[in-house]
C-alpha cells in the first residue's frame, strides 16, 4: 500500500463552471441517456431507484463524454498531431470516438491479449491500434514516444481536469431529468476506478442538491476510494484480488479527482461479484437494460443494503454496457 | 384460410388527428423512449439504421401507449366498473399499468398456463388475474361476462381506434427525434400481428414524411398482413406453422387497422426465426438492447436483405423487451 500526499498544488482542480462549459461544448457529440426507473424493482429495493443508463451511450458507456470535452480543447495548431491514449476497454472506444468525430487521427495502445471485440470496435472508429506486450513492456512509455513522434495530445483516462468535467455532464443530465419528473433524489451513486465519473457529477449534483449524499462504489478488494475517503488520504488497493469489473481496477484514486471526491462525497460503498451479478440481472429483467459488472456496481450498492435506510430516492449510474455477450448469457442465465 | 370483406361500414377509422389528442392524453402516462443508433451496425447493414426503443418503455413494451389512450376516455360515469382485457403478454401488462395509474380497477383474463412470470408481472400492476383454461374456455366468453357482471369496458388490443391512435405517438416522437438529429428516413418498419402499432404508426409518419415508406414486418407463417396487403382483403394465417415470436401470433388482420394499413403501406416483409435472433444478437453487441423476439422483427428485416436497395436510411421500431432470461441467454450466447 503506498502512500501520497492527498493535494498536489500544481495540478488545476475541475470545477462546475468547467463541467457547464463542457456540456455546451460536447452538445451533439453525445447522446442524452435516459433516466429509466421500474415500479417492480423499486418494491424490490424498498426505495425508489433510478437508472441513468450510460449504457446507452454513443460507444457504449459515459467515456465518451470526457474524451469529447478533453480532445475539443486541443488547440488548432496541435490538433493535426492527433491524440493518443492506452486503455483496453471503454475509454480506447470513448477517445477513438471522439477523435473521430471531431476530425483528429487516433492511436490507441492497447494490450496484444485483449479481447478482439475490444479491438476490434475501437478499430472500427478508425483509430490507430498499437498493441504492447504487457509482460515486457511500459504501456506509458510507448505511449509517451508516440506522443513525442507525432506531436500528439495524450488523452488520459480521469486525471485530467477536462475529462473530469466531461464525465460531469452526466450529473448535469440527472439534474434536468430528474426535475422534469419533479424528483429531489435523497443520493446518487457512480461507479468508481480513478474517480473521473463520480468526481465530475457529484460537482454537478453537489451545485443543484447541496444535500444530495453522493457516493462512489467500487468492487470487492478494489476498494481504494473508500479507504481513502475514510483515511482523508489517497491510498492504493492492496491486491491479491481479481474482480469481474474489469473495468474498474485502477490502483489509486487520481490526483486530479480525489481532491474533489474528498470535499463532495459522502463516501464509498463496497460491493462483492454476487452483488453485482444479482444487479445485472434485475437489471435486464426489470429495465431491459444491458449492464457490464462494471457498470453495474452502484445499482448493485442500491439494492444490496449498502445505502442508510433514510435513503428514499436513489440515482443509480448504469455507467456501461460493453459485456461479452457469452458472459452476460452465463450472469442472467443462472 | 378465410375471406373477409375488406372494410365494414360502421367501424371508426382513426386519424392522425387522433394521434395528436392521443399524444396529448396519455403525456406524463408514457415515456418518451430514445431513438438509437450505432455507426458498427450501420457498416454491417449497408445503411443508416435508427431504432426506436419501445423495449424501454414502462412495462416492457408500446402496449401502454394505446391502453393508457384507450382508458383515458373512458367516460367517468363508467369508470368505476374497470377494464377487462385478455391477453397472455404485453398487452395485459400495458392494460394493468394503464388502469392503475389512471386509478381504474383491472381483470385480465390469462391462460392459466402462461408464463409465471407475466402473470406476476400483471398482477404486480395491482390487477385481478383471471386464469383460463385454453383447451376448454373461451376467454371471449369469460371477459364479455366479466364486463357485463361488473360494468367493465373491454380494452381489446388492436381493434380499436383509441389503441391504434394511442399506439401511433411512437411515429410522432420517431419524427420529432429524427428532425433533432436532421434525419429524415426513407423507411419505417414495424413489427406487426394485429397491426395496431404499424397502423398508428403509419398515420403519423406519412402525415410528417409522405414519401417514407412505412412496412409491416411479420415473422413466417404469420405473414398474414404481407399476403392481406398484396391480396387487397383481409386473409387470414394458413396454420401449421409455430415460431418464438409470441408477440406477434394474431391469427388475421384487424378490422379496424387493415383499412389504414391498405392506405398506408408500403408492404410486408417476412422474416424467419434465425434472422429474428440474429437481430436480438446484433442489438445486444451494438445497442446494448434487450429485444424480444417479437420485438426483433422490424431490425430482422433491415438487416437481411428484405427492404429495396434504395432505403439509405431506415427507422426500425423495436416494439418490446420483455424475454425469458433462459431463452435470451441462450440466443445472444450462440
Amino acid at each position: 500500500m503506498s502512500l501520497h500526499e492527498s493535494t498536489t498544488p500544481d495540478i488545476e482542480i475541475p470545477t462546475v463552471a468547467m463541467v457547464h462549459e463542457a456540456a455546451d461544448r460536447i452538445t451533439g457529440l453525445v447522446r442524452e441517456t435516459p433516466l429509466l426507473n421500474a415500479p417492480s424493482l423499486d418494491r424490490l429495493a424498498g426505495r425508489r431507484i433510478l437508472v441513468k443508463a450510460e449504457s446507452l451511450q454513443i460507444t457504449g458507456s459515459f467515456k465518451l463524454r470526457g474524451a469529447s470535452n478533453r480532445i475539443g480543447v486541443i488547440p488548432t495548431t496541435r490538433r493535426g498531431g492527433g491524440v493518443v491514449a492506452y486503455s483496453s476497454g471503454n475509454h480506447a472506444q470513448g477517445v477513438a470516438a471522439a477523435a473521430a468525430r471531431l476530425g483528429l487521427p487516433a492511436i490507441i495502445v492497447m494490450p496484444a491479449d485483449a479481447p478482439a471485440v475490444k479491438i476490434e470496435a475501437t478499430r472500427a472508429w478508425g483509430a490507430e491500434v498499437r498493441p504492447y506486450d504487457r509482460q515486457n513492456e511500459s504501456r506509458e512509455e510507448i505511449g509517451q514516444t508516440l506522443a513525442a513522434e507525432r506531436n500528439a495530445t495524450l488523452v488520459r483516462p480521469y486525471d485530467d481536469p477536462y475529462i473530469v468535467a466531461g464525465q460531469g455532464t452526466v450529473g448535469l443530465e440527472i439534474g434536468r431529468q430528474a426535475a422534469a419528473f419533479d424528483i429531489r433524489p435523497d443520493a446518487v451513486i457512480c461507479s468508481c476506478s480513478g474517480g473521473g465519473l463520480v468526481s465530475g457529477t457529484s460537482l454537478a449534483i453537489k451545485d443543484v442538491w447541496p444535500d444530495c449524499a453522493v457516493y462512489a462504489s467500487e468492487p470487492a478488494g478494489f476498494d481504494d476510494i473508500a479507504r481513502s475517503l475514510a483515511a482523508d488520504q489517497r491510498v492504493s488497493n492492496k491486491g491479491g484480488t481479481t474482480s469481474f469489473c474489469d473495468a474498474l481496477l485502477a490502483p489509486e484514486p487520481g490526483e486530479v479527482t480525489f481532491p474533489v471526491m474528498r470535499r463532495t462525497l459522502a463516501g464509498g460503498l463496497v460491493v462483492t461479484d454476487d452483488e453485482v451479478a444479482n444487479a445485472m440481472r434485475l437489471a435486464f429483467t426489470h429495465l431491459k437494460l444491458v449492464i457490464e459488472p462494471g457498470g453495474a456496481v452502484a445499482l448493485a450498492a442500491a439494492l444490496s443494503g449498502k445505502l442508510p435506510g433514510t435513503v428514499d430516492t436513489v440515482v443509480c449510474v448504469a455507467s456501461g454496457g460493453n459485456v461479452d455477450a457469452a458472459l452476460f448469457a452465463r450472469i442472467i442465465g443462472r
